[in-house]
């Protein structure tokens, strides 16, 4: 398929890239610099090249990387987002949208602490900045991303999703599941996304006080 | 331990109550009505005498288990368990209070969001109704009930919890630990309740979908 990773820098991110370019679909990685998008795309082909893999990665403006996929991922800070989605709203149109965007706040005592938008959660600030042709699956927010870009590594995560179109949730099992082993649970409807969304600041803490580097599972 | 459960049934208690006794500590049921409270005792006595377990646990009122305890498992729907607790705070001293309580609504479409009270969550509640003598633990959420009642049988769980006294929070992993195989994570101050809490409508939805009884594991 034809993915966009809009933002396709740092986080999960190059984890998505390389396993799914591994997986054989095409790339496009998009950045607000038409420099920095290329120039990431090259170092993420030079990594994959020194793997043995061949690779289809571009780099390009977020915006020309959006109208060319099927599926665009939102790897974008919290903070702009929702701004980035709206800035280039013209190049949606029945995409697939990913959001993993989850708002969180610091307090002086260190710990993270949930922090939606006022509409509840990113997934839904997110929706209301895009077309309403769009199929926006919310996904992928708790990934550690230092596991996912081992790319020999398989992994036994639990992604859980959810949105309000079901063909396009399929899509996103899929193309889960060619990044081995990951299990996809969905659950339900997008507004249910707070939900998942606020499990990251809690691994985030997890983490930090037991020096892990967790990821959830149910069973 | 002496160990109260205020309205020690249904739901996770019966499960807290067996394994619990079988580790050898000492229970407290309590109930609104005393007749209730005993008539639950005497319920979980049986269950233990047919598997050969001998027990110590006594049914009385709710402010009468509190006051008889060391621990507090606050086992009481949400919409009730803050005032419940407000009515009986003369008889809290200085125990350690186990808050496992979570809103939630169930919306038309049949999904449970996640909803809590103006405090943030639950436990925030709870914290504002006790005295501030109380060392409180949010705790035991997301425990799936039928698994744990059946006693013969080992648990593979995580249990996340969080609280601001570090000694409580040793206690209830000791008393966690008492069942085997728990894990317990401390996530930090009891602030973070609101994220462990929100863990369990998204629990529900997804055990509805996927006709699963699920728990969490971190990973």
């Amino acid at each position: 398929m034809k993915i966009a990773l809009l933002g396709g820098t740092g986080d999960i991110a190059e984890g998505l890239v390389l396993r799914w370019s591994k997986a054989g679909h095409d790339i496009y990685i998009g950045s607000r610099s038409d420099e920095k998008a290329k120039g990431i795309a090259n170092e993420y082909i030079e990594k994959l090249d020194e793997l043995g893999i061949e690779s289809n990665i571009q780099g390009m403006p977020n915006a020309d990387a959006a109208k060319e996929a099927e599926v665009v991922i939102i790897s974008i800070p919290p903070e702009y987002a929702a701004d980035t989605v709206r800035q280039i709203r013209d190049s949606f149109t029945d995409q697939i949208v990913v959001t993993p965007v989850v708002s969180m706040d610091r307090h002086e005592d260190k710990s993270f602490v949930f922090n939606p938008p006022p509409h509840g959660s990113s997934a839904l600030e997110i929706k209301e900045a895009l077309p309403d042709t769009v199929k926006l699956v919310s996904a992928y927010h708790n990934l550690p991303a230092k596991e996912l870009s081992k790319i020999e590594q398989e992994l036994d995560y639990d992604v859980v999703i959810c949105g309000d179109d079901e063909e396009a949730k399929e899509v996103i099992t899929k193309l889960t599941e060619d990044m081995p082993n990951m299990r996809v649970l969905d659950a339900g409807p997008l507004k249910l996304s707070s939900m998942i969304e606020a499990i990251t600041p809690l691994i985030v803490n997890l983490n930090i006080k037991h020096k892990q580097n967790f990821s959830v599972k149910f069973k």
